[in-house]
C-alpha cells in the first residue's frame, strides 16, 4: 500500500491517474499536482465518476525545486511519477533526490532554449541516486518505454544476438481537426523539425529533417509511409543491446500533417527564438501551441488505431530470424475507458505499470535506469491486462 | 509649386516620395511622415542618391487626430497623400478637414476590429469636404485607382453602354520566399480570407472565400488561374458606370500561396480576435505579420511581371464589343528605378499622379470622390510617361 504523487495534468497525466486509481491494492493514495488546478479537478472528477475513488489535488510550479520539495515533503509519496513537461525533468529529479523519494518519467530532459534530446543530464544523477538508495526510472511510456522493453525481451528471450532494430510508430487515427498534435504541440514540433539521426556500425548518422521515408506494413492498419526521425530510446538501446549493428526509428505522418508543418516552418511559427512583438518577447512555437487544440481535448470522437512496435532482426542458434513485437491500441476504446486518446493512453498505461513494478519491489534498484535495464518479463506479463496487449509475429 | 505631405513610409509611400521628387516643378517641397523615423530616413536617403533632392522627415502617430493636426499645421501642404494603414484613413481625413487641406489615398477605410471593406465611412465626409471647399480623392492606386480610370475611359470614350466588367489582377513575379505578401500581410490576408462578393443585376452576390476560379490569359504573362474576390473599386464603379449588369474582380494566387494561407487559417494564425497569451492579448494575424518578410524588402531580386487590367464588354453603335485595357509592370525595372517591387510601384505611381492632377487644378473639385468621377483622359495621358504604359486590345 503506497502513496503516489503524479506531477502534470495533461493527457498522459490523466491516464496515469486513472490507471493508478484502478489498482487500489498498489496505489493506496493518489495525489495529482499541476500548475493549473482546473485540469486536476477535471481529472479527479472523471476518476470519481468511473471508480468512485478520491484523488488529492495540489498546485505546483514544476520549474521550482523549492516548491517541489515542499509538495513532496507534504505528500510523502513512495514514488513521484513525472508527466509534466520534459523541461521539468531535472527540477523534479532534484527535488526527489533532496526529499529521498524515487522517480519515474516518460520523456527525457530537454533544455527549453535548444531542441536537444539526450539523456546526459539525467544520467548524470546516477551516482547521487545510487548513494541515496533511490531509484529513477527513465522513459517509461510507450516509445520510449514499451519499445525498449520489447527490445529487452527480444534480447533476453528470443535472440542470441540482435543486429537490427527498426522502431515503427503509426497513428492511423482521425481526430477530425485539420491540424493538431497528439501530445504537447511544442514538444512534438521540436522533435519533428530536428535533423533525423540513427545509429549504424558504432556511430550516429544524420539526415535532413523528414528526408528519408519507407512504406511500412503496420499490423491492423496496413501500409503507411513512415519517416526516419531521431527518438530518444535509441540512445539507451545502443548501450543496452549488445551486438547491435543498426537502430532506426520511423513515424508516420499524413501528407496534410507535413504540409501544415512545412508551412508553419516556412513562416517561422515553429521557431523557439523569442520575437520582439508589441513590447513583449514571444516565442512563436509557444504561441502556436496556444492556438492549436489541447491534445487532451482530441479524445472525444477520435477514431482509428495506433500501431507501434519493433521490427527486430538477428541470430538465434546460428540462424537469421526477424520478428515484430507490437501493440495496437484503439482511440475510441481508450476514450471509453479513461477519457483519453490512444497516444496519451499508450504513454500513461506503461508509466502507471512501471511505478507498480517499482512499488512491488521488482524494478527497485538504486540508481538511474532506462527500462531495458530492468527485467522486461514481469512488466510485459501484466501489460495486456492493463490495457495494452502485445503480439510477436515472424517476418 | 506646391508642398506635399506623405503619411506612411511603407513600400507604396516610398514609391510616392520617389515619384513626387521626380516632378520638382509640381512638388516643390516633400515631407514624409511615419511612426518610425528609420524607414523615412532610408527612403529620403534613396531619393537623395537617385535625384539629389532633399525630403523632409516628420514623426507622427496616424491614429491620433491631434498629432496629425499638429503635423499638417506645421507642414502646411496643399495636399496630404495617405499611404498609411487603411485603419488610419478616417483620422487623416478628419485632420485634413480641420486644417483645411485636401486629401488623397489608395485604399478604403477598414475598421481594425472587423474585416469590412466599404466606402461608407469615407463617403460620409462628402458634405463636410464640400462645405470647406476641399477635395478628397479616394482609392487612387492601381486597383482601385487605375482600374477605375480604365473603366471611366471605356465609359467616356469607347462604349455607349458598358454591361460587363472583369477586373483581372495577376502578379506573375517571383520573390524567392516560400510565403510573403506583396503589400501589408495583415491587410492582404484580411482581404483574401473574406467571403467573395460580386455585383450582378442590381445586387451583391456572395460566395465562400476563394471558391470560384477561372483561367485567364493575362497579357505578356499567359494563362493563370485567378480567383474571384471582392475588391473595393466594385462598390464605386457600380454607382458610376451607368447600365452595368455585372462587375467581378479576379486575382491570381499560386497553389503554394493558397496552401500557406489554408494552413495559416486552419491553425488560427489569420484570426483578428485577440488571444490571451502569457498575460498579453495577442492578435494572431498581427503576430504573423511580424514574422513575414516586410513587403518593401522583397524588391531586391524580385523577377517577373504584374499584369493588371479590365476586361470590358458592352455596346457601341448597337454592336457588342469586348476590350481589354491593361498595364504590365516589371518588378526588376521598378526596383531599378525607385527600389520598389511592382506591386508597390503600380500603387504609388498613380497616387503621385493623382496628387499632380489635383495640384494642376484638373481634378480639383470640392467633395469626396472616387477617381472615376474625374476626367480620366488627362490622367491616362500622363500615366505612361510616369512609368505605367497601358494598352487597349480587342477580345
Amino acid at each position: 500500500m503506497h502513496k503516489v504523487l503524479i506531477i502534470g495534468a495533461g493527457g498522459v497525466g490523466s491516464v496515469v491517474v486513472h490507471k493508478c486509481a484502478a489498482q487500489p491494492d498498489v496505489f493506496s493514495e493518489i495525489t495529482l499536482a499541476s500548475r493549473t488546478c482546473e485540469k486536476c479537478i477535471e481529472i479527479a472528477e472523471s476518476v470519481r465518476k468511473r471508480t468512485g475513488q478520491k484523488i488529492r489535488i495540489e498546485k505546483v510550479d514544476a520549474d521550482s525545486v523549492d516548491e517541489l520539495i515542499g509538495l513532496i515533503s507534504k505528500t510523502n509519496p513512495s514514488i513521484v511519477i513525472n508527466t509534466a513537461l520534459p523541461y521539468q525533468d531535472l527540477t523534479i529529479m532534484e527535488a526527489c533526490l533532496r526529499t529521498g523519494v524515487s522517480y519515474l518519467d516518460t520523456a527525457n530532459y530537454e533544455p527549453p532554449e535548444e531542441a536537444k534530446f539526450e539523456y546526459s543530464w539525467q544520467w548524470a544523477y546516477q551516482e547521487q541516486f545510487t548513494e541515496k538508495g533511490l531509484t529513477a526510472i527513465l522513459g517509461c511510456g510507450f516509445d520510449p518505454g514499451v519499445t525498449n522493453l520489447f527490445c529487452a525481451y527480444a534480447r533476453d528471450k528470443i535472440f542470441d544476438t540482435i543486429e537490427y532494430i527498426d522502431i515503427v510508430d503509426c497513428n492511423a487515427g482521425d481526430h477530425g481537426h485539420p491540424f493538431a498534435t497528439n501530445f504537447n504541440p511544442e514538444i512534438n514540433i521540436r522533435e519533428i523539425t530536428q535533423k533525423g539521426k540513427y545509429w549504424e556500425n558504432g556511430e550516429w548518422k544524420y539526415i535532413e529533417p523528414l528526408s528519408e521515408s519507407m512504406i511500412i506494413d503496420f499490423p491492423e492498419v496496413g501500409e503507411k509511409k513512415a519517416y526516419l526521425l531521431y527518438h530518444e530510446e535509441e540512445e539507451s538501446l545502443v548501450k543496452n543491446i549488445p551486438g547491435l549493428k543498426r537502430i532506426r526509428f520511423w513515424m508516420t505522418f499524413s501528407d496534410e500533417y507535413l504540409t501544415h508543418l512545412r508551412v508553419l516552418r516556412n513562416v517561422g511559427m515553429t521557431g523557439i527564438e523569442p520575437v520582439e512583438f508589441e513590447g513583449h518577447k514571444i516565442i512563436p512555437l509557444k504561441f502556436l501551441k496556444e492556438l492549436l487544440p489541447d491534445p487532451s481535448s482530441l479524445s472525444e470522437g477520435y477514431t482509428g488505431k495506433t500501431s507501434i512496435g519493433c521490427i527486430i532482426e538477428g541470430l538465434k542458434d546460428g540462424k537469421r530470424i526477424k520478428k515484430m513485437i507490437y501493440n495496437v491500441c484503439e482511440h475510441e476504446k481508450a476514450h471509453n475507458e479513461v477519457g483519453a486518446q490512444a497516444v496519451s493512453y499508450t504513454t500513461g498505461v506503461p508509466a502507471a505499470l512501471g511505478a507498480e513494478m517499482f512499488l512491488r519491489g521488482i524494478w527497485n534498484k538504486p540508481g538511474v535506469w532506462n527500462v531495458e535495464q530492468f527485467d522486461p518479463v514481469p512488466f510485459l506479463e501484466k501489460l495486456g491486462e492493463r490495457g495494452l496487449p502485445w503480439k510477436i509475429t515472424d517476418l
